[in-house]
C-alpha cells in the first residue's frame, strides 16, 4: 500500500528561505511563518489521515451511476464534510463569502498535498474554486450574492461545462443553445462532455458554469457565453428547490481517476443567467481556465511527489543484488536496492524534477499574490504578466515531468510497481490525464509561442529574462556556484536564441514557429528550472558555510542540483536543435500517406 | 473501439528489399517470397479477425481464479484452439517435434502481430515456445519425448517459474527446493510468483520449467538448478494424469495485460525431472530468457503498431480549429487534426521508431537463422554472436521506445484518449509491462555493458561497429544520402567514443560505466536505427530514381527517415553527454538524504 507524508521541510525552505525575497506584500503580516505551519501541519494531517487512506480504494471502487444519480466511492462523502467543515475548499476565496482569504501562495502549498494524498477528491474543491472566481470577476451582483457563498463554503460545488462530443479544443464549434426567456433568465439545451464532477452525492446542489451560444451568436469563439446553471434551483431562502433539467446521461469509464466522476450532461431547457456579457463566455472561461492550469501543473508535482517517497522507500527496503562496489550490508543475503547506480538515477531524476517544480509552483503562488494585493499598480502587473507567461510552462513542463517522474518510480519497483495492490501503478494512470486535460499539452506550447511570446512585443517574456540574466551576471564568478551557473547560462543563450529565431521564422511562416512549439515549451521548462537551482544551491551553500546543516538538507540540495545540472539539464542542447528542425520535418508528408 | 491491420506492405518491404542482402540459407528456397507472403497473410487474418476482437474484452474481463482454478477471458479458449490448429504455437518448433519448422524471421514477423492484436493472449504461445526451447537445448532424451511434441503442437503450453516473493533480478536468493527421490526425479517444494500462464483453461496440462535447489547447492546463482514438472503427471498413454501438488494460490491484479494470467503458484512435493544438470539451471533459464527478451522487445514495436493506427486514423477523421497555413477543407467546420503541426510530429515519432525497430526486429530473427542454420561455423558464430550484442537493446530500446510510442498515441487523441472505449489506454497499459519483465531495462543495460561489451575482448561489438563503419565509409559522398549518412555518422562516432571511456572507466571503477549504462543502452539503441534507417533510405532512392514509386511508398519512408534524423537522432547529442557524467552525479548522496 502506498504511504504519504507531506514534505514539510522541504516546503518550509521554499516558503521561508526561496521565495524569501519576493516582494513583501501587506498580507504577510498576517500569514508569517507560524501561521503558515499550523495551517500546512492541519492541511498534512488531513491529507495523511483522510485523503490519503481513501485514495487506493476510491481507485478500486470509482464513482457509479446508478439510476441517473452518481454515488462516490465509500468515504468520500464524509471526507469532504471534514474538508469543507476544516475549511479547506474556501481557502484561496474572499472572507465576504465565507471564504478563508488566504494567501495564493499557501493555496498552491496545500494543493499539491491534495493531489500527492487523493488527487481524484482533490478535483472537487478545484472545480468549485474556479467556478468561485469566474462568478465573482464576471457576473452580476445578484449572482455574485446568490452563489459565491455557497462556492466559497463548499456547501455546493461548482464545474465548468466546456466539451461537447464534437469539440474540445476547438470551442468555437459549441451546439449548445441558450434561448432567452425574457425575465433576464435563458433556457440552456445541449448535451456536454467530459465533465469533470458533473454530479455528486458530497452536496445537494452543483453550480455549472456552461458555454451557450445566443440565438443571434457569431460564429467559432467570438459567439460564446458563459451561463451560470444549477444543477437545482434556488428557492427563496436559499436552498436548493425543483430539479433544473440537468441529467447525467453517463459516466465515462477512465484509465485513472476513477473515484471522479466524469460525467456526460444533458440540459434540457435548463434555467441559466449570463456571466459575463452576452458572446464574452470565452474570456469568462479563461478566467477559470487559468486557474485550472496551473492547478493542473500542481498534480503533476503532487503526484511526482508522492510516487517518489514510496518508490525510496521502497528502494531502502527491497534487497537485491550487490553493489558493484561492495557489499554493503554483509548481515543481509543481498544489499537494498538503492546502491544501485541505475535506482538512484531513477530516484534522482525525480527529486531533481519535484524539487525544482515545487519552486516553480509555489513561485507562480506567490505572483498571483503580487497580481492582486501589491500596492504598486505596476508590480501588480509585472507580476501578473509574469504568471500568463508561465502559465502553460508551469501546466504542460509540470505535467509532463510529473507523469515521466510517475513512470520512473513504477520502474525502481520492478515486476511490483506493475501489480495494483503497491499503489504506484495508480499514479501513473492519474497523472497521465494533467497532460490531456485543461488544454491538451501541445496546446499550452501553442499559447506559450503563439500567444505569450509575441503579447506586448515581448514584454511578458522580459518579465522572465531580465531576472535570469541579473542573476548569471551577479553569481557567474563565484567560484561555488560556477559548475551550476554556468551550465545555465549556456541553456539560457541557447532559450534565448531559440526564441529569437522562433520569432523571425515565425513572421514570414508561422507553421515554422508551431512546429518548434512543444519543443520549446521544454527548453523554457528547463531553463526555470535552472534558474531556481541556481539560486536554491546558492542558498543552501551559505548555510553549509555557516555550518547550519547539520541534518545535511543543504548538501543534498546541492547535490539534487548537480544532478539536475549534469543529466537532465544537458538534453537543451537537443531540444534546441529540434525545435530548429523547421516545418519540412513535419509538414512535407502528405495526410494520405500517414 | 480499437482496430488492427496488419502492416503487409511495410513488412514486405523489410523482408524482401531491406533483408535481402542477409547471407543466404538454405531454409532460404523453402521460404521464399510467396510462401512467406502466404503465411503473413494467414496470419494477419487470425490476428485480425480473431484475436484483436477479443482485446479489449480482455482487458475487462481478464482472468479470473475461481475455486482454485483459473478462467480466461471469454472467447479466448476457442481462439486457442483455432491458434493451435492453425499450426501457429509450433511455429519455430521443429518439424520431428510436431511443429512447422519455420525460420526464426517469419516467426518475429507474426510475434510482431500477436503483439499487436493482443498481447495478453500472445504471451501463452511466447512462453510455450520458450519452454520448448529450454527443453530441446538441455532435457535429456525421455524428457524430449515426453514434453516437446506437446509442447510444439500446443497440446499443452508452458511456463518459466523463476521469481520468488523475495527475488526476482538476483535469483541467487530463490529459496524453492528440490530433493532426490531417489529413482531419478525430485520433490520440488516452494512458491513462485509473477508466473504468466501460470493456470488457464486453454490446455489439460502445463509444463512448469521451475528454477530450484538442490541439497547440496553452492550458495548463490551458482547453486540453481532446473526443473521440468507438469501440472499433472502424464500416464503412460502421454495423457495428462494426477495432479502433481501445483497450486493457484492467487492471480495479481495488475496494471494491464489483465487476460493474461499471473499466478502465484505453490509447489508442494510436486515431481520434477532435472533439466540440464545439477546447478546449471541459469544456463538454461538463459535459453528461455534471451528468447524472451527477443520476444519482449517485439511487444514495443506490436503495441506502438497498432497504436500508430488508431492515432492515425483518429487523427485524419477527428475535426478541430484550423490549419495554421489557412483552412483545408473548407466544406467542413474544421480541419482534420491532422493538418496541426505538433500532432504530426506525435504521429511522425511514433512512426519513425515502428519502422525502424521493425528492420531491428527482423533483421535478428534473420541473425538467429543465421546462428541456427549457415552452413559456415563462422557465419554461424558471428550471427549469434551479433544477436546476443543485440538482445539487451532489441528488449529495452524497443519497449522504451514502444510504451512512449503509446503514450504519445494517446495523446493524439486529447481527452478521449483517456477513456477506456477508445482502447487506446489499453495499449499504454499492456506495453508498460514489457519494460519490466524478463529483466528490467536498467538489467538489460547492464548486461550489455557489463557483460556483452567486455565479451570477447569487445568482439561482439565489433560484429555490429564493423557494417556500420563499411555502410558510413561507402555511403557518405552519395549527395542523395548525406543529409542522412553525415548525422549517423556523428552519431556513431559518439558512440565509439563514450564505448571506450566507459570500457576504460570502467576498469579503474566499475561503478562508472554502470552509472552510464541506462543512458549508453538508448544511445546504442539510436545508433542502430540510425545504420537501419540510411539502408532503407537507400533503397527508397534508387526506387524513386528509377520511378517505382507510384504510390509514394518510397517516398514517405525518406520522409520519415528526416523526421528520425533531425527529430529524434539529436537526443545522442544529450546522452554522450549523460553517460559519461559519471558515478558522481548517482553516487555522492548518501541513502538516507534519499
Amino acid at each position: 500500500m502506498a504511504t504519504y507524508k507531506a514534505p514539510l521541510r522541504d516546503i518550509r525552505f521554499v516558503l521561508n528561505e526561496v521565495l524569501a525575497d519576493s516582494e513583501p506584500l501587506p498580507i504577510d503580516e498576517e500569514y508569517g511563518p507560524e501561521t503558515a505551519d499550523a495551517i500546512l501541519e492541519a492541511a498534512a494531517q488531513i491529507c495523511e489521515e483522510v485523503l490519503q487512506p481513501l485514495n487506493r480504494s476510491g481507485d478500486e471502487e470509482g464513482s457509479v451511476l446508478e439510476n441517473g444519480v452518481v454515488r462516490t466511492p465509500k468515504g468520500f462523502k464524509e471526507a469532504y464534510e471534514a474538508f469543507r467543515e476544516g475549511g479547506w475548499v474556501g481557502m484561496p476565496c474572499a472572507v465576504e463569502d465565507g471564504g478563508q482569504g488566504m494567501p495564493r501562495l499557501l493555496h498552491n502549498v496545500v494543493k499539491e498535498m491534495f493531489c500527492s494524498a487523493n488527487l481524484a477528491f482533490g478535483m472537487f474543491p478545484g472545480l468549485s474554486n474556479g467556478a468561485y472566481a469566474a462568478i465573482r470577476a464576471h457576473a452580476v451582483d445578484e449572482l455574485k450574492r446568490a452563489y459565491l457563498p455557497k462556492l466559497a463554503t463548499g456547501e455546493w460545488t461548482g464545474t465548468m461545462c466546456l466539451t461537447e462530443p464534437q469539440c474540445g479544443t476547438d470551442l468555437g464549434l459549441i451546439r449548445t443553445k441558450a434561448v432567452p426567456k425574457g425575465d433576464g433568465s435563458y433556457a440552456i439545451t445541449g448535451t456536454k462532455i467530459f465533465i469533470s464532477c458533473g454530479d455528486h452525492d458530497f452536496t445537494d446542489n452543483i453550480v455549472h458554469l456552461v458555454l451557450a451560444k445566443l440565438p443571434d451568436a457569431p460564429e467559432g469563439v467570438r459567439g460564446i457565453s458563459l451561463f451560470l446553471v444549477p444543477k437545482r434551483l434556488p428557492m427563496a431562502d436559499g436552498k436548493p428547490g425543483v430539479h433544473n433539467g440537468v441529467s447525467t446521461c453517463a459516466l465515462e469509464h477512465k484509465m485513472g481517476i476513477k473515484a471522479s466522476p466524469t460525467c456526460v450532461l444533458n440540459f434540457e431547457n435548463s434555467v441559466g443567467w449570463l456571466v459575463g456579457g452576452a458572446h464574452k463566455g470565452m474570456r469568462c472561461m479563461f478566467t477559470m481556465m487559468n486557474e485550472a492550469r496551473l492547478s493542473v501543473g500542481m498534480q503533476g508535482l503532487g503526484l511526482a511527489e508522492v510516487a517518489y517517497q514510496n518508490a525510496r522507500d521502497y528502494a531502502k527496503e527491497r534487497t537485491q543484488g550487490r553493489s558493484v562496489s561492495g557489499t554493503k550490508d554483509a548481515a543481509k543475503s543481498a544489499d537494498p536496492i538503492i546502491v544501485h547506480p541505475d535506482v538512484r538515477k531513477n530516484l534522482l531524476s525525480i527529486r531533481s524534477f519535484t524539487e525544482g517544480a515545487r519552486v516553480m509552483a509555489y513561485w507562480t503562488g506567490r505572483l498571483l499574490d503580487e497580481a492582486e494585493k501589491h500596492p504598486d499598480a505596476a508590480r501588480r502587473e509585472a507580476a501578473d504578466e509574469l504568471v500568463q507567461l508561465l502559465t502553460p510552462v508551469v501546466k504542460a513542463y509540470l505535467t509532463d515531468q510529473g507523469f515521466a517522474s510517475t513512470v520512473t518510480a513504477q520502474q525502481v519497483y520492478g515486476g511490483h510497481g506493475y501489480i495494483r495492490e503497491h499503489g504506484v501503478e495508480q499514479f501513473v494512470r492519474d497523472a497521465r490525464i494533467a497532460q490531456i486535460y485543461e488544454g491538451t499539452n501541445g496546446i499550452q506550447a501553442l499559447d506559450l509561442v503563439g500567444r505569450k511570446l509575441p503579447q506586448n512585443m515581448g514584454r511578458l517574456l522580459r518579465r522572465f529574462f531580465h531576472p535570469v540574466d541579473a542573476f548569471i551576471q551577479a553569481n557567474s564568478t563565484d567560484p561555488k556556484l560556477v559548475e551550476f551557473v554556468m551550465p545555465t547560462a549556456k541553456a539560457f543563450a541557447k532559450l534565448q536564441q531559440a526564441t529569437a529565431q522562433l520569432a523571425e521564422r515565425g513572421l514570414k511562416d508561422p507553421e515554422e514557429a508551431v512546429s518548434g512549439a512543444t519543443d520549446y515549451l521544454r527548453l523554457f521548462g528547463h531553463v526555470v528550472m535552472a534558474f531556481l537551482w541556481c539560486r536554491m544551491v546558492k542558498l543552501a551553500q551559505a548555510k553549509i558555510a555557516a555550518g547550519q546543516d547539520a541534518d545535511g538538507f543543504y548538501a543534498a540540495k546541492v547535490m539534487t542540483a548537480r544532478f539536475f545540472t549534469e543529466r537532465v539539464l544537458p538534453e537543451t542542447d537537443t531540444l534546441f536543435r529540434t525545435v530548429l528542425a523547421g516545418r519540412k520535418t513535419l509538414m512535407e508528408m502528405p495526410a494520405e500517406a500517414f
